[in-house]
């Protein structure tokens, strides 16, 4: 018997869209996975199977909606949702219950998506961690801040789930779950009722088991069918970048770079070595500095009227942050966006770029979510990034790398990261 | 004896902090004056005259506590306040409590501002007006969004107020209201907790009588302590710039023109003429489209569940909006990028422009807010503006213009700003 809960969205919605299988058919069996598995997965922070039950029966018996009809998603609980609370991860909020939804949420609803409920994050999607575990091993951490909505895509419980990045919290939670991550184009997707952490940084993603089904998701939650159509991009310029951080990199993800090059070789893909500029050394302590710096003014609230709540970890963060002063801060400002300016000849010819994303394997540890230094400059700069797992490490977890793509260019960046994925996994 | 509600904030702040004067004495002269003039003027969504002299007698017992210590101010209601409802100018939100403060609002109460309540704006900061007048005449609009902070301000209700602009929501009250309008440069102040319309666009502005006290009020707002020193700035250079929306100004604001190069040509400033690129010309078209297009996609949720209580103004912006493509939207994206990055070429060596702020004296009408035709462009550029009230119109109501400074160069800008109202009011 076919287990709907391990279909592809792409596949299913097809199928649901034809009305060749209900949207509760598809939902009872990803409420029957979490059944059996949040007990140990723990990836939900609010769960409501019968109000969801209750808009699949609705969905099935009126009209199609759009993109997403039928199909069961996650939230990760930094987004706002006016029917279930939202915590964003601190106990400041518990019970928080928002007057309206995301609008990124809102769009997904408008096309049929069907929100099964809130995904763990981090505290604030900072650095101190849920209860969730990594489904690959429970000993091991899922990654942070998108924690509990990776795990809910890599165990089968939910098609698709939304993530938000300001340092690395799509790219690395799919990474140390094996599954795909697409951080879109600084801008391209609406923010509003997201919780705000930094306001230069903060970009809405997407988690999903292929390729397809995160480009689906973005289209849908961002209003842009451009991105249904990867197919156009058949011969990609790609390179390999080790980047400024690459002394980081621990022996799988070093592993991954040379498995890379000999795969995509073999495949007749020609591929070269790209330097970044040394301004571009400066990004991972930018990035650093302004993530704390805006951290500390957007939980100003929290922190004077809350300090007592906050963890420690998050508390020594807003104490380095409100030491950079404002002109400091914006001296950091004006270093991202000279080095944006020079991200055109920085690609030269190169479509996109294969570069680390993360450490390696996901740390033997449920105390902290992993060093996200591989996602950190990349959000700084905007670049659309799609998390490719491809390959396992010495224990057996999952290690990929990511597709850094041109600036806006996201539907390319999709198209080149379908075809890499394709050809990395023969 | 001396009303404290007409003093500057400047000038209370430092009695207040040397116990010279209490910040319950203060506050009692603003809420007789509320009192006497609300009825006619409606500045106000929210008022709690209780609560805030609770606030301003434990001010006045325990230490001083900053920049705005013992300072009432009024903040627009489209920031959360954690005390007080939050509206953002529509029924829909009727009695919504957030449950926390924005984060320029925490600022301030950290610099011991006390928050007499929340000002009227516009729906959703757009252009459907609320029920305020302008104190000038109250058969005039006060202008829009900010249209309760500005009328509270001008009418010496409050000395100092919260705005914000996504087209022209700081600047054109301002000048309609006769009083000093700060717009900082886009990304210096912190938008957490303000509700989010166009991510590209929205700026949180200051209204206060003098642009000491706006410097001051950003500066507590901002955690900037830069902008407490406007004294360097000897010399400018300054161009009258008639901007390509020129065609819309009508007599006032000709004359308004043609007087500050008079006056500043009387008191030695040397005054040239600055002509924008035809690039530029283009800007008017795509800051309206890039504001309809994000709008529609920030309030989704309200579009989606609650279609029939927005106004009819505000449900045709939005279907302007989503008939705007994502691509188009990029394309106007892109053409933003390319105007700002020639902005340092468009200056030469001029320091700061003046130019309109608004076509003329405030409409004699209630049923809308004015055009926001002359600050569109430059909410779209990001630059500093501050609007200085330094003449009237025909029928003697308020007219003035605005100053435009180079990115980032917000404490240049207001040292330019203090120097050229002195000037312009000789």
């Amino acid at each position: 018997m076919t287990r709907w809960n391990e279909s592809d969205a792409t596949a299913l919605v097809q199928r649901l869209c034809r009305r060749e299988l209900t949207a509760e058919a598809v939902l009872s069996d990803c409420l029957e996975r979490i059944e059996a598995r949040e007990p140990d997965v723990r990836a939900w922070q609010h769960l409501d199977g019968e109000a969801a039950l209750a808009q699949a029966r609705i969905l099935d018996q009126g009209a199609v909606r759009g993109l997403l009809h039928g199909l069961p998603i996650g939230v990760k609980d930094l987004f706002d949702t006016f029917d279930m609370p939202t915590t964003y991860g601190s106990p400041i909020y518990a019970g928080h219950q928002p007057p309206s939804d995301a609008a990124s949420v809102a769009f997904c609803r408008e096309q049929g998506a069907v929100v099964v409920g809130k995904t763990v994050t981090t505290e604030f999607a900072t650095f101190t961690p849920g209860k969730t575990r990594n489904p690959h091993r429970l000993t091991h951490t899922p990654g942070g801040s998108s924690s509990g909505s990776a795990a809910a895509v890599a165990d089968h419980m939910v098609p698709l789930a939304f993530a938000s990045q300001t340092a690395a919290s799509v790219i690395r939670p799919a990474a140390f779950c094996g599954i795909v991550g697409y951080k879109p184009s600084f801008g391209r997707i609406n923010r509003s009722g997201v919780k705000a952490l930094s306001d230069s940084l903060d970009t809405i993603g997407f988690l999903a088991r292929s390729v397809e089904d995160v480009a689906l998701f973005a289209a849908a939650a961002g209003g842009d069918r451009g991105l249904l159509d990867l197919d156009t991009f058949n011969a990609p310029r790609i390179a390999l970048c080790r980047t400024h951080e690459w002394p980081h990199a621990g022996d799988d993800t070093r592993r991954a770079m040379v498995l890379a090059g000999e795969r995509l070789g073999q495949a007749g893909v020609p591929v070269r070595d790209l330097q970044l500029p040394l301004l571009f050394s400066e990004l991972l302590r930018t990035q650093k500095e302004i993530m704390a710096h805006e951290l500390a003014r957007s939980l100003a609230d929290e922190r004077l009227r809350h300090a007592q709540a906050l963890s420690r970890g998050l508390a020594a963060l807003l104490r380095q942050g409100q030491a950079i002063s404002a002109e400091q801060h914006w001296g950091n400002i004006q270093l991202a966006y000279s080095a944006r300016a020079k991200l055109s000849s920085v690609f030269g010819d190169v479509d996109a770029m294969l570069v680390p994303s993360a450490i390696g394997e996901a740390p033997a540890t449920l105390d902290e979510t992993g060093d996200p230094v591989f996602g950190r400059v990349w959000t700084l700069l905007g670049l659309p990034c799609v998390h490719l797992p491809f390959t396992v490490g010495a224990t057996g977890m999952p290690v990929g790398l990511q597709v850094v793509g041109r600036y806006g260019e996201d539907r390319a960046t999709l198209g080149i990261a379908r075809r890499l994925l394709r050809l990395l996994r023969d």
